[in-house]
């Protein structure tokens, strides 16, 4: 009771700072006032924003869903689990500076590989911590519900592993065809966010319901 | 419990983002300092902003008193809810980025009419995402908790019908009569939000009652 | 349960557009690249940003505590409250706006008068919908929940009332001394702040008790 | 029943405003447009504005978890208890300005002590208030849960005064060496995260277990 309520506390929290971190990505979006003459022309031309926008949200709703799936399998939270939740708290609220960036600057030949590498970097940091705070659970049973299988710990390890090889792909690309990367990035999250609910294959029918309530 | 648990994460997701957007629409109205002289008039002189404000402050506090007249129906959410929930959310979040730009253009003959379409069209998609979400639950009756009746399923998917048409016309209008356009938006937003908690006729007593605590 | 469920989101929605009104008044504090020289004075010389800060804050958070005061005592939310509930959100989200022009404007001779009457009104508006909010549920005793006294229902009502003839008596003066103005603004909302959980001096032991846990 | 709910309220609004201040600090992070031809170094040169961003949020992080450690104490919150709460949010989100300031001008010889301290007392202030917060309860054994043990609160005590002295330290240091003394603010507020959830030497098995767990 006492330990669901903390978790409780933690995920509210958390919710919180994906809740804002993706709602501030509009804030960054805007038609400068040159362009208000043919204005069609001018949202249209602002679709690094939108591509931004698209993928950090996709990006954020993802981990939001990823997020849920780990911390309704833990019992409680210990120190290491509460601050690898911090430091990616840390990384996602910092997402909209590189998405603003590489939207400035992803027209601009000097600076478009340096700015998707940047975004690149950002989301692929969110998905290694994300790992990385999954390991630590998986590591630690006693962190975890009773009822949670071998089968189901090695699911969720094993999701995040295309999410962490299709940034890292992209950030390779992005030194070649800086534009191509953003849109790899892109499908990278929308993947991820596809992927986060679904079932491991070999899951028993309790799971199968569970995962499509998760 | 568990499933009631996730719904309310969902829920709570959605009000944060719902929240967010819904405070962040004040950040773009501003008086210029060339206004101070008279600034009574400075004031007035920012109508189209307060308009612009109520009309989306009322649509996503319609959106949210729907919303969660669905999602107190829903015993648990699946896959395509809570994929339908984020691409709601994505779009409520975008909407100040419209708002914005209507306002700052509706005096612009050049650029009203586009940023009048634009604008409508975001209001648009809020009302047929949020349709659909609600169509979907209604189509797969196990997400539904056992007590909802039919009437009460038919009720809220004909609440969503007006909102959906006048959002259309309103962008109809905007070809001819930018300005109306809006005012015809601020209308429909202030009509479904008075319309979202309504009992539908032909409900039975319990519903009635459910109705009033909605 | 289902009401309690029912106003916890009502109270979690609303909580969400304090936390965040409360907390985008920073993003209007500034001090100019050209006070940099000499930056302690830059930060002092910012005083009018900063009593807009604590004013609004102040008055805020007396909101909050007098908000959960009436919404602890309801037992469901009818049509009236949730509109009500709105309309004050969409007031209280909308005072950063005249927070930040009161604070740009209170040393213009040509200005400070009107922007402190517009900072003024925004406050009281606050104030008489909180009191019309309370005055709705009292009228509607089914709303709360059985036992609330009467004596408890008056003393709330009579709270309202000083908060409301500050902010009118600051208005007044805002014509003739508009600094100063500002000041009784602060004075009241402080004021209105270290009230809003004090107990009515009839109250019996059982209300002492609940107001203190309030 | 309803101390819980109430202090969950508590805790929920000042959650609310954590996460937001902590989310607001990426709005000022920007890089010039005159820096997008080697964009590379013009992120790098935005360091102070990243020492601010880890400083702050390690701040507020740690406060986060200080505080839910005080509030999962407490039985019910009294009037004090509430206002020092509301006094401590006042100058959390006040901290994204400071922040700012800092990292504006602390490359500039003029500015960059004021601009230091100015930081370090706002971080200072913060530490304080939840000291005194924890003190206000600490002497009110009636607030706690009955099954708290002095030797929890003393150590809970104890737990504050290095952060202060940090701080305090980091202050008087800005007069001679103000970059230094940014970088003593980010070790005193990394160094009160990872101290903040840590188990008195002296603690029972049952402290042990729910510090584990807070």
């Amino acid at each position: 009771m006492e330990s669901r309520w903390d978790t409780g506390r933690t995920e509210a929290f958390s919710d919180g700072v994906f809740a804002i971190a993706i709602t501030l990505l509009v804030l960054d979006i805007n038609v400068p006032e040159s362009d208000f003459d043919d204005l069609w022309q001018g949202i249209v031309h602002q679709w690094p924003s939108y591509l931004g926008y698209v993928t950090s949200f996709a990006t954020i709703g993802g981990l939001w869903l990823a997020h849920h799936g780990i911390f309704r399998r833990i019992q409680y939270a210990d120190a290491r689990v509460t601050r690898l939740n911090l430091l990616l708290l840390m990384i996602v609220s910092f997402l909209p500076f590189p998405t603003r960036l590489m939207a400035e600057t992803i027209r601009d030949s000097d600076a478009e590989t340096t700015a998707a590498i940047f975004y690149g970097t950002t989301l692929l940091a969110i998905s290694v911590v994300t790992w990385a705070l999954w390991q630590t659970v998986a590591r630690n049973r006693d962190l975890l519900r009773p009822d949670v299988t071998d089968d189901e710990v090695r699911a969720i390890l094993r999701m995040a592993a295309p999410n962490i090889g299709g940034y890292a792909a992209g950030i390779l690309l992005a030194r070649l065809v800086p534009q191509a990367a953003v849109f790899a990035f892109l499908i990278t999250s929308i993947v991820a966010l596809l992927r986060a609910r679904g079932t491991p294959p070999d899951a028993s029918g309790r799971q199968r319901h569970s995962s499509t309530i998760a």
